[in-house]
């Protein structure tokens, strides 16, 4: 394979936020021309799929502003500096739902828009869940459902559910209890 | 359900780039405080997963500055201004990997980046491929890569594959032929 690495010349931070940087790199291409680079910068996150023991999948309903409209997904949030991501996971999981879980598994991990994005996003299913009281943070405001397997999946199929991490998450499951019928 | 949106006070565009702008949004909360969202607006993409005869997918390999490393990925591009996404989908899959398809299909569309972005991004399926010559645009080199759908999800299992839109792709093709198999 082709190593097609640009090689950085000159990187300028044009934009310190509080959820992400944005940086402005000019790079020499694997042709030796140059070209500029736009890049946000994300701390990353994690994201959990809450499955009851009666196999429903919990999801949250939170306006989204980039959207300008309300969109389910699984809870998320942003990775803290020092934190480990499973941790984050269980917190963030407790401050949307107030759920607080037995078992986490990791599942995968991806980059959403690697485009123009370093956001990686760490996504977990949470087992033995146990119900308390959601205390989400002072600007965050999310309604919690509870869905079938099935009905999120004609969701994703109809467009009803519109966020990569829940659409990849819902098919995730589908196929596990496909391959479970299979044996 | 409870309403959740977030009321515009003021908005600024403080970045305008060739791939995206950022925009910051002074908006009043559903408890009547305020707060800021810092919005990332990108035009949308299309991303191909392009299936041969004898069920093998197409990816391409692109060095990613954001990460600062190589990814595999499905053949994608941004959206143009009045252009439709089918449009875009068959000319990029033409431009990245040489290939023209005979018949594509939507499979769903969704946000990568919700929290923080509005990039769209629309998935086809592409069957019925002719092999070309690839031409990619001045400053984007891709290498092409054939892999049977066993091994893709082999990499999305082992973190080998770390692309949202690939990830998902990837497990509904793998979900449509269990289904088929299940009849």
């Amino acid at each position: 394979m082709r190593d097609l690495t640009e090689e950085t010349m000159n990187k300028e931070t044009i934009y310190e936020g509080r959820v992400f940087n944005v940086e402005l790199h000019d790079v020499k291409l694997p042709n030796g021309e140059t070209s500029r680079r736009e890049v946000v910068k994300h701390p990353g996150a994690v994201a959990i799929a809450p499955v009851t023991s009666d196999n429903k999948i919990l999801l949250v309903q939170q306006f989204r502003k980039p959207l300008e409209k309300m969109i389910y997904e699984l809870p998320a949030g942003k990775r803290e500096a020092g934190e480990e991501a499973a941790v984050t996971a269980r917190r963030e999981l407790e401050e949307e739902t107030g759920v607080s879980a037995e078992a986490l598994h990791w599942v995968t991990s991806f980059y959403t828009s690697p485009g123009f994005a370093d956001e990686l996003i760490d996504i977990y299913t949470a087992e033995g869940l146990t119900t308390g009281e959601a205390h989400t943070e002072e600007d965050e405001f999310v309604n919690v459902v509870e869905l079938s397997l099935e009905e999120a999946e004609k969701l994703v199929e109809n467009g009803g559910i519109h966020d990569a991490k829940t659409a990849f998450v819902i098919q995730y499951l589908r196929l596990q209890e496909m391959k479970n019928r299979l044996g």
